[in-house]
């Protein structure tokens, strides 16, 4: 990656141009513990699924051939041999004129080629049953390799791993999974008027810290697994301490900065003596959040975030979650979950800016969801704590009428 | 709730009708572990936020009257007091004609009621700043009560914590919230021909179990706790033995059942035999997952599931997800993250029938979503792996034509 220092950026730039190298190891991982976890590799099912021939409905395995020409009228009437038992080989192989009894899912005798659905049966004398219409070779039979044939990648590399993919994988007998170590995100708040959330009452000047929560849970979400570190006070000497020992343990740094302009400065400075390749771009056209620095130390992405937090939480969603993902080895991201809505106010933008808004979703009488635009200084944490999900305009619009249709990206 | 043996009801029917009352217990909950909890009461912020008056801007504190009628050839000139420290209380207390150095974020002095920008003022000769613009009162100020005033509720009951909500707590200094108790959730899977995942090499006849690992992770997304009981097999004592042990501890109790028409019943036979308030409805107006059973048995609700895995997990996301949510208290659960989409083929349906068909997503030229259609035997399990997410043709529907736009509800 080429140093572009000081360079203002849009989000798109960044997100298709700062690609840190760094991936996190493999790991062995218990199916029951591998929700939500990556694939490091593409998993294979190395047998055919269900594995046998096997019925689809409750009927009669029978030869097709004895049942051609069969009808309501004439049947065809076949001896029934017995029944096939569930979860057991079939003890028992058809001749010609022969039926067994056959539950859903059972495995399909020797001999037979096809099922008739009880439905198409009626009992007749002794151990006969009647067969009222004919029966294509195969029909009512699930194929050996029908779910899956053997050798098939029933899981790529890349993947989070989702509910039916652990079914899929329990079905194939694929109990322990190779997936990336979760990225360690080392999360750090600065400044001098900031606090511990446990702090239980505040000196006139303070605050507590609420970002590092905040992005300890949006970490959470992306796959990563937070450190909250000790806030840091505005001095070079102390934050390049602490930013010096996380790297030796961390796969992203994360410094929310103080808010004041030089505790902003501060981190560009701290960030630029730790090392190459360094800062990659320090600033972000975007509102909120201008004030956004990406960099590399060593082969760590460091992600330098705006004082105020909900600038910080925004900026960290658009970029901070897909770094994290990357780093994790997800290659193939879950889209962002979306609404369509209808904006119920004006929201004026700047062009040549992004601008995120974040917004209340309500269900009208026409059970249609609607978009209330929150606006509020960009330091308003509760607004962002109220919204739904957030909507974005982008750099070329300069704004959304009410009525509007738009896509409102949902808080998870 | 009144009973209604047999009966088939609708989706929507389902999740109107069966309201069961139990509910999870009351916990205390650390602010760190709290993601994805559900708040069990309003979480009341008991002071102010900020809590004290504080600049929005880097500048100075100033009285807006000294600068009344300012403007760059006839600036107001102010003698300098030195500057706000971050975090501390400010020392000073201004007098008329008298500015303190402030930055963002910093404390309001006493006498102070506006902050002029750094960019509106020059520095002028000694200890003296010039304003070179009209400041008015409570310009560049955040007051102590802007972003929460004490009282305020800042999250509701019955919220699924989200990671703003994290944050917005912990500057409230809540760092302990009472939320409800996961519902743990009992999965059993029965029938003669299931095995369990770890089997290394199936007999004929025999299948892993598939859906418990994919309930389970069903279960995690929605706030529960799983808990995969030992596989049961088609005997009705046995299967009374287990349920019954269940619903000692056990805030919901899935079974799905093994395939075959005997193994279906058995279900309805043992939790007929739990007794009252007993079985609800048996049978759901859906494809895939008619044979879908719901019941309670003291207080705790049973959901039987279909016996293919497909047709189970499609409605345990209709069904059961609701399910958990509501007895783990949530009450408002996020909407179903969708995403927009053109269907890339014909989709038929039976009108009177909800159809629900899995899709495989991916970005066309013009970066619009395509959602291809899969189409397979309901017990492919490996498609519903494959799927990204799925859309639901509803009831009065007769089928979608290819080019139709979509909305396609995505698998978590």
């Amino acid at each position: 990656m080429t140093r572009e220092f000081f360079s203002v950026k849009t989000v798109s730039e960044v997100n298709a141009g700062f690609i840190p190298a760094r991936r996190t190891q493999l790991e062995e991982c218990a199916l029951g513990d591998a929700l939500g976890r990556v694939s490091a590799q593409p998993i294979v099912c190395v047998h055919n699924l269900p594995g046998f021939a096997r019925s689809a409905v409750d009927g009669f395995a029978l030869r097709a051939s004895d049942t051609f020409g069969a009808s309501s009228s004439v049947p065809a009437g076949l001896t029934v041999r017995g029944q096939v038992e569930m979860g057991s080989p079939p003890s028992i192989a058809l001749a010609p004129g022969e039926a067994v009894a056959i539950p859903t899912g059972g495995a399909l005798p020797d001999g037979a080629d096809a099922i008739a659905m009880v439905e198409h049966t009626a009992p007749a004398v002794g151990d006969t049953v009647d067969v009222l219409q004919p029966v294509a070779p195969g029909e009512g039979v699930v194929r050996a390799d029908e779910d899956v044939r053997a050798g098939t990648e029933v899981v790529p590399s890349g993947q989070s791993l989702r509910p039916a993919q652990l079914g899929v994988l329990a079905a194939a007998g694929v109990t322990s999974v190779a997936v990336r170590a979760r990225p360690r995100v080392s999360i750090f708040s600065t400044g001098d008027e900031v606090v511990v959330p446990e702090t239980p009452r505040l000196e006139i000047g303070q605050v507590r810290d609420a970002t590092a929560s905040a992005l300890a849970g949006m970490t959470c979400r992306g796959g990563g697994t937070p450190e909250i570190g000790e806030i840091i006070r505005d001095e070079f000497a102390l934050m390049r301490v602490s930013l010096q020992a996380a790297l030796e343990h961390s796969d992203l740094i994360v410094v929310s900065a103080g808010s004041s302009v030089g505790a902003r400065d501060l981190t560009a400075e701290v960030v630029d003596s730790l090392g190459d390749p360094g800062i990659w771009c320090h600033g972000l056209a975007i509102k909120p959040g201008k004030p956004t620095l990406l960099a590399e130390c060593g082969d760590v992405p460091i992600l330098g975030l705006p004082g105020n937090p909900v600038s910080a939480l925004v900026v960290f969603g658009l970029i901070g979650v897909p770094l994290i993902q990357r780093i994790g080895g997800n290659t193939r991201p879950t889209p962002i979950p979306r609404l369509p809505a209808v904006l119920t106010r004006d929201v004026p933008s700047a062009p040549g800016r992004l601008d995120v808004v974040q917004v209340r979703l309500a269900q009208n009488t026409s059970e249609a969801w609607e978009a209330e635009p929150l606006f509020a200084k960009s330091s308003a944490l509760s607004v962002l704590a109220l919204a739904d999900g957030q909507i974005q305009v982008p750099e070329e619009a300069s704004g959304l009428y009410a009525g509007a249709e738009v896509m409102v990206e949902l808080h998870g």
